[in-house]
């Protein structure tokens, strides 16, 4: 069983994931580190993590469990930097918001004989505003999972990852679901392919509509003070912060695309009808989305 | 001060007023009606009226004060029928979405020696479900509730309303006031250009985005699952009736379509600016709008 793990970027999912931990009765240790150390003495005063480590790849070696829970570019970073560095009975995994690039990653520096085993993972959770200040025990209740790995079982069988390995990600899934949240296995395409709709598009479409209102109204305080709740809610995740959606954008820039070119249409198309039964149409198919 | 209140549409807005007045502490009367019987009833049960009226213009003339709290057509359907019942003692005022045909209508059929006295209001809030049932006596609290009236002291003057009818306004914006709304004035067009924004597009977009995801992905029933908080607050509002937005797509259609279109226009930029600095621009401008 893990009874030691290292956060390799201890802001909003790195802290929130050691609160959670402690929150679900883990008793080994957890150490952290972090670029900005201000995020790792912040989870380090919420008792997210136990230490600040001074070295973290010496501090990988040193842990069974290293979790990278930075932006994308930053974990696939990590991953290089590691692979060398790790053996066999190490477990890496991370909580990147696109899979592709990371689930290749792993299966080309890791998931093979002699090299650490990668579980390539990302919780549907998050806050728009990071930062390990923001950490919260309860971020992943009732939040999915997800895992875009090759089955376990034949790596296993293959040699590729050790039973130590497997046994660390048996057990990893398991503190998962102590979390509250739901395990969901999907394909990395298939996962990429699902969040450009379900939580990318959402992102950038808020952006975009909250940098239109700045533009457009930004200095008429009184709009904002007439917006209600859904002004709050629809522009809620324009203060997402750049350094992780930039990721995001060009580890998915396709799927990402493609899901905004067809909401551009699909609104072109109510406005066309804002005057015809097609509205009723489009009311229909949104009142079905939110029943179902 | 007003004594008597009848409520013309006892739906989520109707009913609330009902139950905003009596919790603000409201001693007099509050009859209802509504043109589906189950409407009314509810609003009965929760004790937001103290009567279901048999005939609601023989009940208009009989209050004081005249709530039209249907949809925009609707309003426009009452206002033409009560203006030849009623005496310049009687005050009607509404909670319709736009105002500029309302306020046109008022001061055409209202407003006029011999004629009753209208307010156009609108309170600018809400919930995505409509119907009695859903009605909340707190869901003015911190609201604004827009007046797009001539100015009332000028109407007196020159005799277009009657010293009663001023002071039931007055009367009403005061209970409004005791709501927990703040009272805010502004010209019916600029009303209905600034909602167009704050209001009408948040809502047209969340009717795209669900009705979009609804064609995608409704069938993918581990899609909506993964979607976390953000996937269920962008697409709250797809829930929300066509009955009521069809009337705001009709009398508000410029501005409406001049929003979407505006947003049509900014997503296609994001999306051809994924990997490009321009991207974090757009998230700057969209940081700035939340901040202030």
């Amino acid at each position: 069983m893990i009874d030691s793990v290292l956060i390799l970027g201890t802001g909003l999912l790195g802290a929130s994931t050691g609160l959670a931990l402690r929150a679900a009765g883990f008793q080994g240790s957890i150490d952290g580190w972090d670029k900005d150390a201000k995020q790792s003495q912040d989870a380090l005063r919420l008792r997210a993590i136990d230490s600040v480590v001074p070295d973290p790849l010496a501090a990988a070696e040193a842990n069974q469990l290293v979790l990278l829970a930075t932006p994308v570019f930053a974990i696939l970073d990590w991953m290089e930097q590691l692979a060398p560095v790790l053996s066999p009975i190490h477990l890496v995994t991370d909580v990147g918001s696109t899979k592709a690039q990371i689930t290749e990653a792993g299966n080309r520096l890791f998931n093979q004989p002699g090299r650490a085993a990668f579980l390539p993972g990302h919780p549907m959770a998050g806050k728009e505003i990071g930062g390990a200040a923001e950490a919260d025990a309860t971020l992943f209740q009732n939040a999915v999972w997800i895992f875009t790995t090759d089955p376990w079982i034949s790596l296993q069988k293959e040699g590729d990852i050790s039973p130590e390995a497997a046994t660390f990600g048996m057990d990893w899934t398991q503190w998962i679901r102590a979390f509250g949240c739901r395990v969901l296995e999907l394909e990395a395409a298939r996962h990429d392919e699902l969040v450009a709709w379900v939580s990318h598009l959402p992102q950038f479409l808020a952006t975009a509509l909250t940098a239109l209102l700045e533009t457009e109204v930004g200095d008429a305080s009184e709009l904002k003070a007439v917006g209600g709740r859904a002004l709050r809610e629809m522009t809620r995740l324009g203060s997402s912060p750049y350094s992780m959606w930039r990721d995001v954008a060009y580890t998915n820039t396709e799927a990402v695309a493609s899901a905004l070119h067809a909401l551009e249409q699909r609104l072109a198309h109510l406005r066309e009808n804002l005057r015809t039964p097609e509205l009723r149409d489009e009311f229909e198919l949104a009142n079905k989305f939110r029943k179902s």
